[in-house]
């Protein structure tokens, strides 16, 4: 039975956020149509969603692009794959009830009939129903698996984050303090930089669009650098990871900084700093951790729940925003993570 | 008491080979000096060796070069620094006997007087003399450790090897074979090719010189590559990575095929295949692993008495082609690791 939704909530179609043609590197928005469809019915084994907060994340400039890299480039035409927080309308699958919030692959679109397998995790936990696209999202989950697991900061490292204040590197910073570390982040404006300190819980940060990052690092890290939780690529990783101690961790989250990969762009050969050095740099994608999800969500809400960790959103209600949101990401313009609410 | 060395063996002076020049890249004949000094006496708390097999290493490359990465540069004017297989001839240390048979950083000389802590490994195992450089020497047990603990083979993998007929890639390729691996081989000739099959049980060898690697690893290795134990870096470094699974592991264990390191070499960026491949790509360096050095050459000695492994040397007994050897060795004239016996 579908739970009582207000009636301003409740369009009678379906707006749409239509990838319609095929971007290069950083989605624009121009490569997306705004358009509205019948609002879908579930088939057997289906539900609903209504979606409440679409979900504007880095890894869709992916998802859009022509190439596979760990998924399939989403269709021409349809609706862009996005995740987001949405509320169950009606249920014809096993396991799910009207009322249920979930967060999932949901697509930029206000109604979604989707099968279970488009749910990441249940909004079941005591967070704010914002924090499931946030803090419980694939990004915070990200920043908890990927710092821990690959990163593996021990007390009194050096950890330095790249896209510091980010939706990512936000929570790496302060669960790597959590760990013992001294912790530096990298990031692209001096309100950034404030935000690193004042609200992240950085012990310091670099403006690299203003500072001489490599003379930065050194007099902030003269120690060098243990772990370095990359989500750039590019010069800033160049720099970094010829300021990494013997033993050092590399975790490759992220290539913000480099605009296109076509051509494949150059830069210094690093195969001789990574058997020198005896760096471990592994590459971390959230889609081969589903498996302990929800186990790193309660992890977090419990972080949360003692005030050790805090997230940040930076919110819109103008679905009309949503196909610039990527590139406006990859520009920096955003202050926490971004969600578009159209609840 | 000194044992009973054959008067021939027994030089009246110390024949040395000096690094007397820095080289830039890999040290040519030029860059040493043949001299010839007094027999040194052995201090407190040092034994006196006499070389047998003067050994022949990538790594020193490294030692003799200006830029410390994982050791000291070697002095200009003293010794090359060398491993080398040799027999005590007077002990002034606790521990060592005259007749011991010793291998460790003896130096590109006769005698070497020196501490307990030059020697890397007592010759106990019931081997030839000659494999404590060799299947027992740094390069075999680099082989074990670096291929099983950072490649971590699994039944099924496909392994690709670089420098696959040389004196490290020639024991990965056995091992990997013994892990239940299909083993490609990559190499610079086609004897190289034929000794990669015939001896060392490659399932397929490549001529990197002759063939197109990539077009040759697309046919052998379809399914893409798990492992890839790297020791030349450069071009065939870009190919297969671009050709590893997801999950894949790449062993960084030199970087060969690289002539200089100054001014630093340009290359395609890898942070992106890293991430969206989810690699781990690892440096090795055999030093750092020196507390079980015994127990790999233990190991390694089982799986030569059960015929599990093979050794090839490439042996010469003329001090004087030393200064050449590790030029030699880069420009693959080697057959088997290379050894010159003085004793």
């Amino acid at each position: 039975m579908p739970i009582d939704i207000p009636e301003y909530a409740t369009p009678a179609t379906n707006r749409q956020v239509l990838l319609t043609t095929r971007p290069d590197g950083i989605p624009q928005p121009e490569h997306f149509t705004l358009a509205e469809a019948a609002v879908p019915k579930p088939a057997e084994n289906q539900i609903l969603i209504r979606n409440i907060y679409l979900s504007v994340d880095p890894a869709q400039r992916g998802w859009a692009s022509a190439e596979a890299n760990y998924s399939q480039p989403v269709p021409l035409g349809g609706p862009m794959r996005a995740l987001a927080v949405g509320v169950v309308i009606e249920s014809r699958a096993d396991g799910f009830r009207a009322g249920d919030f979930l967060y999932g692959f949901f697509g930029w679109q206000d109604y979604a009939a989707v099968g279970p397998e488009a749910v990441l995790h249940r909004a079941t936990e005591n967070l704010p129903l914002a924090a499931f696209a946030s803090l419980a999202g694939i990004n915070g989950v990200t920043a908890y698996l990927a710092l821990t697991r690959l990163g593996r900061p021990v007390e009194g490292d050096t950890l330095v984050v790249s896209t510091a204040a980010g939706s990512v590197g936000s929570f790496v910073g302060q669960i790597g303090k959590k760990h013992g570390c001294r912790t530096i982040g990298i990031t692209g404006d001096d309100d950034k930089v404030n935000r690193c300190i004042e609200t992240f819980g950085y012990d310091a940060a670099i403006n690299y669009k203003s500072a001489d990052v490599a003379a930065e690092l050194d007099a902030l890290a003269p120690g060098g650098v243990n772990v370095y939780y990359d989500n750039t690529g590019g010069t800033i990783l160049d720099t970094v990871l010829r300021r990494m101690n013997v033993g050092g961790r590399i975790v490759q989250c992220g290539t913000a900084s480099v605009a296109s990969w076509t051509p494949p762009p150059t830069g210094p050969r690093n195969e001789r700093e990574i058997m020198t050095r005896r760096l471990v740099w592994s590459g971390f994608v959230i889609f081969d951790h589903l498996n302990i999800y929800a186990e790193a969500v309660g992890d977090l809400a419990r972080m949360w729940a003692a005030g050790d960790i805090a997230y940040d959103t930076d919110l819109s209600s103008d679905i009309a925003e949503t196909p610039g949101a990527i590139a406006a990401l990859y520009a920096g313009e955003n202050r926490g993570k971004k969600l578009i609410f159209i609840g």
